[in-house]
């Protein structure tokens, strides 16, 4: 994937050609993490809004990237609630916001064919190309950033990407009422789809290990089980793979019906071993599934249709950026959250 | 899978009990494979056919049985033609069939549900359950055959099978038109997945390695190029993986744009290894494609939209058995036969 260099926005160039010392706190990642305390101020460029983050939330991504996926340098993160601290629209500055972290040309046939999270040369914040949230502020396109509606907290609007990204995994389920549907895996993005699969009126069952992570989805009204339980003859017409092991895959293939569908939301750095031959002879479709659509999560958070209780597991001031990602590696994490704002 | 277990049709437990030694030619697979002249014949029950095999086919799957595959035990093969031996319909009896592969018990909720290739106690010809092609006789359900047109030979109907396999593979590429089509894989299969899409009206291009059957393709009027020619940017909306490789798959998601989809008809036997977060990223459906309907290959075959010529790279009588399938294992190698009949 070819990704756009932008040297306007690389806090990474700014900070070692010595030029721009700022006094901004974030974690930074060039082979190593680390907490930074004099990272620059990231450059705005006309069209893009300067954002102050309030909250981050790490993701399994955010861990990956700390190993070396995506090859990224720079401030990784990319779920985070902020305000506009400063943009050429001057009605925004003061506003809170999320936002979308695809970044697209505008210009190539990907592009103009509605399919921008996928631009080849695009940015992605705190991914490819675009320093990230786990800073104090960030940059982003205008067009990226969404208003998070006066009632709703910052401690949920945070929950917007992953909950974006859950429903997008309900998109590619495409799961018919009277369909069986399972979400495999119990962490923070498998209960999150859960609850978007329940609000869109095709309930899932949750397939787990954690004794207390399933209790969770069962408080919610979500039937939950652990593999042993679901058996070899569960039989689901969809299951959601959402468990970022490396095993998954094998297991929801154990799941799924013949001629059944697989949503694929683990992503693994790297090569691994799979075994692919039952996905042949029992003519499964597996889908890839990424980046979803944020009017309808905030739409969901906003409807109270999903209940964040109990999904955060710990919250650290950036100063202990380091300690949250080791909590959000740990077996039993939930969302982590880093509190950004000074 | 449970494969039901079926005395009657195990010419090994025949063979091993010395109970009754036949004087049928054919190969036999017990973790190495061998010819044998005194196999028995095959046992009918009411409802099947004994078929005299005419001519079978090696497929890619035969290799791998041969290499462990499906843990099978016996007379492997299931390409093939021949002519009704004994049938409960004496109408029957001389007529020249082909035979679709999997049995299924007609009882539970897939068969009852139209799936019955995917019913989990079906038997298959020659490699699970059921003694297959490789032999001067096989036996099969009557509803499993199909006639043979009068005017077609043996070595074109002797296709049918993976042909109905290729029309499954544009089944679910389900292109539309003007899409971009490639086929990766020059082989057997991957040239008859290119002319069935010809005969739907959405042209596929073949990538390949062998300049021969590249060759082979363009003189059907197909497109074809080396993957090298393909290059990065080659951006199909769907890729028929046809290579029989450990290496295909990774290359049909650097073929495939991002949102496109992969038709999957390779099986490797065991674990490999393969990176799958291009297709998670680039929200690619992988779809496992397996065997395909013979009334379509049939017609297609009648029609003269599929043209032969050149794809047969070897003929042996079975007593040559296992020279046939060094010769189909080799590099190079296209459609090798079996001339089964006596």
């Amino acid at each position: 994937m070819g990704i756009r260099k932008n040297p306007c926005q690389s806090v990474a160039a700014w900070f070692f050609d010595g030029e721009a010392v700022g006094r901004v706190k974030g974690l930074y990642y060039d082979g190593a993490l680390s907490f930074r305390a004099d990272l620059p101020v990231p450059g705005r460029r006309p069209g893009e809004s300067l954002v102050a983050v309030t909250l981050a939330g790490i993701c399994a991504t955010d861990i990956e990237i700390a190993r070396g996926y995506m090859v990224f340098r720079g401030v990784p993160g990319h779920e985070f609630v902020g305000r506009v601290a400063e943009s050429d629209r001057a009605e925004t500055v003061g506003r809170r916001v999320v936002g979308e972290i695809n970044c697209p040309c505008g210009d190539c046939d990907l592009c103009r064919g509605g399919r921008g999270n996928h631009c080849p040369t695009r940015t992605i914040l705190g991914i490819a190309g675009r320093d990230g949230a786990f800073a104090e502020y960030l940059v982003l396109p205008d067009e990226n950033l969404r208003r998070v509606p006066d009632g709703m907290g910052d401690r949920e609007a945070v929950f917007t990407e992953p909950l974006a990204a859950a429903c997008r995994a309900v998109e590619h389920a495409a799961a018919r009422p009277g369909e069986r549907v399972a979400v495999l895996g119990d962490g923070r993005l498998g209960l999150l789809a859960a609850m978007a699969f329940a609000a869109s009126g095709v309930p899932a069952t949750v397939i787990g290990r954690s004794v207390r992570k399933l209790a969770l989805a069962r408080e919610r009204g979500i039937r939950a089980m652990t593999l042993e339980e679901a058996g070899k003859g569960f039989g689901a017409d969809v299951v959601v793979e959402a468990t970022g092991c490396r095993d998954g895959l094998a297991h929801a293939l154990s799941l799924t019906r013949p001629q059944g569908r697989i949503v694929m939301k683990t992503t693994i750095a790297g090569r691994h071993e799979v075994n692919l031959a039952p996905l042949v002879v029992d003519e499964i479709a597996l889908i890839g599934s990424r980046c979803g659509p944020f009017d309808r999560a905030l739409a969901l958070l906003a409807s109270g249709a999903v209940d964040l209780r109990g999904l955060v597991s710990g919250e650290f001031p950036i100063e202990r950026g380091l300690e949250a990602m080791e909590e959000a590696r740990a077996p039993g994490a939930l969302k982590v959250l880093l509190a950004c704002g000074r």
